[in-house]
C-alpha cells in the first residue's frame, strides 16, 4: 500500500462500504456492504457485554443544566457539542445538546435507580450515535461529526475496588474482541492531560494503522466518585449508612470497523475476518457451453449445504466472466471462494481460494466432510490474519534509550516508541514537542495492572514498583527517576 | 381495565419498560427489560425485510437547504422539526434539522445511487431515532418527541405500476409482522388532508387500544414523482432515455410496542408473544427443607435442555416465596410458567401454567418429548392470543346509516364505525367536526387494491368501482354519491 490514505478512500467507495457524498461535513452514508459488516461486528461485541451488562438506550439530547452540571466534563466538551435551540418556530426556554457520550443523560437516572447495596454492580451499556463538532480534518470511519457507532457501557460498584476490578474486566473484554477480529493493540494509560474529562485516569487500547500512525479504539474510564457526587449517585450499606457509589465507563467507536479495512486490507482491497464477512464464503461455477445447468444445479446442492451448517454463503450465478468475479469478491474481501466446474464435478473436488494468503487448493466433496473442512479452513484464516496483522504490528514498535533515538526511530518507521518517561506533565509536554507526536502513556504492565497514576513518581511509588520487579531507570528527557516505559506515537 | 391510560402507565413502569422521568419532555430512557422486547420485536421485522431489502444507515442531520427542497414536504413539518445553530461555542453557516424522518437525507444520495434501470428496484430500510417537536400532551411509545425505533423503508421503481404494487407489498409485509404479533388493524386510505406530506396518497394501519382509541401503527407512501422531480432521481432506460423514478416509503415506530403492551395485557400485568418475550419459559422451583437440593439440580437439568432447545428459559432460582416469583413473573408477561417440586420430580411431572389463559396444566417430563410439547404450548399461545386480540378488536367495529347513528356509536362504544361518504374534503371536516373524531379514510376493500385516491368520487371512478362489484351508496352527510366505506374513530 502506496498511499494509505488513498487506498483507504479508494476501497470505503469501491466496496461499498461508506458514502461520503453526503452534505454534511463528517457525516457518512452506510451503504448495505459496510452496515452488514458493522452489524457482524456489533452481534460480537453484543454477545460478550450481554453476558454481564444489560443494554439500554437512553435519549440523545441533553438539557444544558444537565450537561454543565459536571464542570471538568463539561469544559472538555464544550467547545464540540452541538446546540439545539428551536423546535419548529419556538425558541427553546433550555438549549439541548446532542450527546457527544451519554454521562450526563444517564446519571441522573442511575441516581434514581441505585438505591441499595443489593442494587450494585450495575452494569449498562447501549450503542447509539453520538456527535462531536471537530474542527479538524474529517475522515470516513476515523474522525467523524457524527460517530453512528458509539457503544458505550457505563457500570456502578459500591468500593473503589470493585471498580478497579471493572477497569480490567473492561480491558479482557475488549481484548477478547480485538482478538476475535484480529486486531492488534497496545494498552496505556493516557497521561493525566489526555485522560477523559471527568475521569481518575484512562486506559486506552491504541493499534497501528499501515501508514505507522497509531489509532485510538477503545478507552476505559475509572470515574471514581467524582460523577456520583456531581449527580448525587448513592446506595445505602448494610449498615444503613448512605454512600456515594464509585463508576466506570468504557467505549468503542466505528473506528473499529477502520480497524478491520485498514489493518487486514491489501492491494487487492478489502480482506474481511469470517466473523464479520457479510458472505464468508462465495462460490462460482466455472462454466462451459456443454454441461452449464449441470454445474449450477451442483453448486446450488453445495450453497444449500453450507447455509444450512449456518455460514454466510453467496451462490454468484451471474452470467459475467468468472474472472469478474473473482476481482469483485476479493475485493470485497469474500474469505473463501468455492470454484466448481465440470471436471471438478467429475473428480468430485472444488478449488478453494482464500482470500488472506491468495492461496488455492483443491478439496474433496465427495462426502459431506467437507462441510467441516470449509469451517475449519474459515478459522484458519481468522488465526491467521490475526497472527499475520500482529506481525506487522509488532514491526512498528521500537524501544529508544534518548529522545534523538525515539525521534529517529518515528522519523523513520513511525510506529509506537517506548522509552522511560518520569511521568512529569511540563516535561511529557516538552517532548511531545520534540519529537512532535503524542504520548500515548503508560504501556501495559506484565502484571497487567494500572495502579501507577500517571503523574510524578513518589519515592513510595518507586519502592512499590521496584518490590514489584520493575528496575527504577532514568527519564530520556529530564534524568528524573522513572519505572514506566511510555509509549509515544504519530496518531490519528 | 378500568382506566387504561392509568394501567398503561404503571405497567411501562413497574415492568421495568420504559422510564419516563428522563428531565426532557418526551424523551424516555429503555430500561433493560423494555429494551429486549424492543429488540426481539425488531428481529421479527428484520428477518421479514432483509429478503427483500437491504439495510441502511443514514445520518440523523438535514441541511437546512436539503429540507427545504421539497415544499410540501418542509411544510408539514416545519413546526416540529428541531433546528441545531451551533457547533461549539460557533453559530453554524447551515442550521441543520434533526431528522423528522429521511426522505430529504436519502433522496440526495438515492439521486447519486440510480443510474440504470437495471439498478432498479432499489430497496432500502433503516431503524432510527427521529425527532418531532410535538405540542400535544406526550405519552411514552405513543406520542413522544424522540421516536427512537423508527423503523422507515424507501424503495424506488422504475414506472407507476411497479411504484402501486410495492405499496402492495408494503402492506403484505406489515400484515405479516402485526400478524405474528397478534397485533388486530384495518387498513385505509387516508383521506388527503391527511396524507403524507408529499406523498399521493398514504395507506395506514390503525389498532384499537383497550380504551376504544384507534391507533396508527403503520403507514405506506406512494411518493410518485414528487421528490424525484425534487431530489433529481432519474434512471436511464433500456433505450437510452432518462426518467423520473417513482417512489414509496413506509414506517413502522415505537407504538408497535405501544400495541403489543395495551392490547394483548391485563390486569395482571403484561402478556407477551412469545416472540417477542425476553423469557419465554421461566422454570419456578417448588422447596421444601427436604430434597430441595435434588429439585434445584432437576431444575437446572430442564433449563439446560429448553436452553439447548433454543427457547430463551429463565431459571428463577431466588431464595423468596414462590407466589412472590408467580406474582413478578405474571406482571412481567413471561408466557410460560413451569413448576417443579419433590412429587413433580417423583411422578416425573410438571406443572404447567399458560400466562395468557391463567390456566394450570400437568404434563409429563419422563422423556425428553416435553421440549416438543413446550414448544408447542407456546406456539398456542401465540396464536390464541392472536386469536383474542382479533375478537376484542372486531367488537370494536361498527356500521352506521347515519351521521347521529355514528355519533351514537362512537360516545358509547368508541372503536371503529365505518359508513359510507362521499370523499369530498369539506363535507369530511364537517363529518369530524359534527362526531367529534378523525376520519381514519377509506377502508380497504376486498380485491386489496387501493385506486381510489380519496378525493370526490367521478362518475368514472363509480362506474370502475360498480364493475368491481361495489354499489354506489349515499354519503350520510351530505347524501352525494359514495362507494367507499370510510372509517372514523377517536384516535391518539
Amino acid at each position: 500500500m502506496t498511499d494509505f490514505s488513498e487506498w483507504f478512500h479508494n476501497i470505503l467507495e469501491e466496496a461499498e462500504i461508506i458514502d461520503d457524498r453526503y452534505p454534511v461535513k463528517g457525516m457518512n452514508v452506510w451503504q448495505p456492504q459496510g452496515f452488514k459488516i458493522r452489524k457482524y461486528t456489533l452481534e460480537i461485541l453484543r454477545n460478550i457485554l450481554d453476558k454481564t451488562h444489560e443494554e439500554v438506550l437512553f435519549p440523545m439530547l441533553i438539557p444544558e443544566d444537565e450537561l454543565a452540571k459536571e464542570a471538568i466534563h463539561v469544559k472538555g466538551f464544550e467547545e464540540e457539542v452541538y446546540w439545539i435551540t428551536h423546535g419548529g418556530l419556538t425558541e427553546l426556554n433550555k438549549k439541548l445538546a446532542l450527546r457527544p457520550t451519554s454521562e450526563t443523560a444517564m446519571y441522573p437516572m442511575f441516581s434514581l435507580w441505585v438505591r441499595s447495596h443489593t442494587d450494585l454492580p450495575m452494569r449498562f451499556y447501549q450503542i447509539v450515535n453520538t456527535f462531536r463538532y471537530e474542527t479538524k480534518h474529517t475522515r470516513p470511519l476515523i474522525r467523524v461529526r457524527e460517530i453512528t457507532t458509539f457503544k458505550e457501557a457505563h457500570t456502578v460498584h459500591a468500593t473503589e475496588e470493585e471498580c478497579e476490578e471493572e477497569v480490567q474486566n473492561a480491558v479482557k473484554i475488549y481484548k477478547q474482541f480485538f482478538d476475535m477480529l484480529g486486531i492488534p493493540y497496545m494498552i496505556s494509560k493516557r497521561p493525566q492531560w489526555d485522560k477523559f474529562p471527568g475521569a481518575k485516569y484512562t486506559v486506552a487500547f491504541d493499534t497501528i494503522l499501515p501508514d505507522g500512525k497509531a489509532l485510538q479504539i477503545g478507552t476505559v474510564h475509572n470515574l471514581d466518585q467524582t460523577f456520583a457526587k456531581t449527580f448525587d449517585i448513592t446506595y445505602e450499606t448494610e449498615e444503613g449508612d448512605h454512600k456515594y457509589v464509585y463508576q466506570t465507563c468504557y467505549g468503542i467507536s466505528d473506528r473499529v470497523i477502520a480497524s478491520i479495512i485498514g489493518i487486514h486490507g491489501d492491494e487487492k482491497g478489502l480482506c474481511l475476518p469470517p466473523a464479520v464477512a457479510p458472505y464468508q464464503v462465495v462460490i462460482v461455477p466455472i462454466i462451459f457451453k456443454k454441461g452449464a445447468e449441470e454445474v449450477l444445479e451442483f453448486c446450488r446442492n453445495i450453497e444449500a449445504k453450507l447455509k444450512s451448517a449456518g455460514l454466510r454463503v453467496h451462490f454468484d450465478d451471474r452470467d459475467i466472466r468468472a474472472g469478474k468475479k473473482f476481482y469483485e469478491h476479493e475485493m470485497r474481501g469474500v474469505p473463501l471462494r468455492m470454484e466448481i466446474g465440470p471436471r471438478d464435478i467429475e473428480n468430485k473436488n472444488a478449488v478453494v481460494f482464500r482470500r488472506d494468503k491468495l492461496e488455492k487448493d483443491t478439496i474433496s466433496i465427495e462426502s459431506d466432510d467437507f462441510i467441516d473442512e470449509i469451517k475449519s479452513t474459515l478459522s484458519n484464516i481468522t488465526h491467521d490474519m490475526r497472527e499475520k496483522a500482529w506481525g506487522s504490528f509488532n514491526k512498528h514498535l521500537r524501544d529508544a534509550e534518548t529522545v534523538e533515538e525515539a525521534a529517529r526511530e518515528i522519523e523513520k518507521n513511525m510506529g509506537i516508541v517506548t522509552f522511560h518517561w518520569c511521568g512529569n506533565e511540563a516535561c511529557g509536554k516538552e517532548l511531545e514537542e520534540k519529537v512532535r507526536v503524542d504520548i500515548l502513556g503508560v504501556r501495559e504492565s506484565k502484571s497487567e495492572t494500572y495502579k501507577m497514576p500517571l503523574t510524578e513518581i513518589t519515592k513510595e511509588e518507586i519502592d512499590l514498583l521496584q518490590e514489584e520487579g520493575a528496575a527504577a531507570r532514568e527519564c530520556i528527557n529530564c534524568g528524573k527517576p522513572s519505572t514506566c516505559r511510555t509509549m509515544i506515537a504519530k496518531t490519528y
